[in-house]
């Protein structure tokens, strides 16, 4: 059986990767990084959900680099999350730069010492406008550069798979159901509360994108307002 | 003034490379990544060196990779460092995957963070024949994967240097004599002792490099054999 490092916040849309890449007859590693971000509730519900799907669940703790980000209310404290709808100019101060290029490159280190052939990220098309490094001009770049960088240990044919690269939010909400996806079980809220806020741009963004399936959100928001 | 953050070990490769970039007049930021290897002692040398060179130094803790990379003598305590002359057999136990990777991914994001136009690194000729991530093909990959996935974000003309990527050892150290490099207070030994062991592979490269340059080599060997 093939075998890949996925990368697996526990949110949605890796979540469903992981029932999609298992679906797929994967062997699963998963592989949550913690770099200081405000929505540490993540990592909980990443390994509830790796119980849930009888996988190896890692996870990699980059201390120090949120406080070197000044300017991403991520990780930074004095910097607000943007409530309600993305917008260029708010989903601008979320992004913590290269970010996808520091999951994939750790996925990668895991995946060449455990011999898998592949990595995983769920990226999608609704990310392309604002974070560059989730734009599949990236991830073909960072699959080369990770084949080079890794020839001869393995890393020749390695694959960076991103089957939601052309997909959007709505789209994995459906391929999720499909699957039997415990949606109540993931968490997409960068506040970090004891619910979902329901007005952060992720809480809408997921609102959204289950209104949109038509598939029936089983999420505890905070603020139960439909969008707007 | 141009601004640059460095990969910075405290070892003699990336010391050469801080001193060699801030006579060129770059605005030097150092970074140290601390992923569980043995040698910490790095971090403290690399710290001091800092202070000498008056530049920021930051460490960033990458915690829980190094149990998942088994097989590497780095990161495992159960695989014995190989002494001696590195050679291709055992110097390969010393590979951590996608290692150079990680630390310009990290690296980059500190850069794009803090508004500066490059990112460096000391790979050399001598690392080519063990680890393909410090070839030139896989830092011309890597520089075409960062810019694309930092489009926008100030990352289009972004640099990843490597002056010292067809430079052997012993031209780094010529160099690093030419710049006025404080040689005894850098740290290469991969057994983290009070001084450097004289016998591991990185120790005895140490020693060949001084011999080959011909400069004096002032560092502390426990074991003060010359090479064979």
């Amino acid at each position: 059986m093939p075998r890949c490092v996925a990368a697996f916040s526990g949110g949605l849309d890796s979540t469903v990767l992981a029932y999609h890449l298992r679906a797929e007859g994967w062997d699963l590693v998963l592989l949550s990084v913690d770099y200081g971000q405000r929505h540490r509730r993540e990592i909980d519900a990443a390994a509830a959900l790796a119980v849930e799907l009888a996988s190896p669940h890692h996870v990699v703790h980059v201390e120090g680099l949120g406080k070197l980000l000044t300017g991403s209310a991520l990780t930074d404290e004095r910097v607000r999350v943007p409530h309600g709808h993305y917008t260029s100019r708010s989903m601008r101060v979320t992004v913590v730069p290269n970010r996808n290029a520091i999951l994939l490159s750790l996925a990668a280190a895991v995946a060449i010492a455990q011999s898998a052939q592949a990595i995983a990220s769920a990226v999608h098309a609704g990310d392309h406008a604002i974070y560059p490094d989730c734009r599949p001009e990236f991830i073909a770049a960072y699959e080369q550069a990770v084949r080079i960088g890794n020839q001869g240990l393995g890393g020749d044919d390695f694959r960076v798979l991103s089957p939601f690269l052309g997909v959007a939010k709505s789209g994995i909400v459906r391929a999720g159901h499909a699957l039997g996806v415990p949606f109540a079980r993931t968490w997409s809220c960068y506040e970090g509360g004891e619910h979902h806020c329901g007005r952060c741009g992720t809480c809408v963004e997921r609102k959204e994108a289950f209104a949109e399936a038509g598939v029936a959100d089983p999420t505890v928001y905070e603020d139960i307002r439909p969008c707007s």
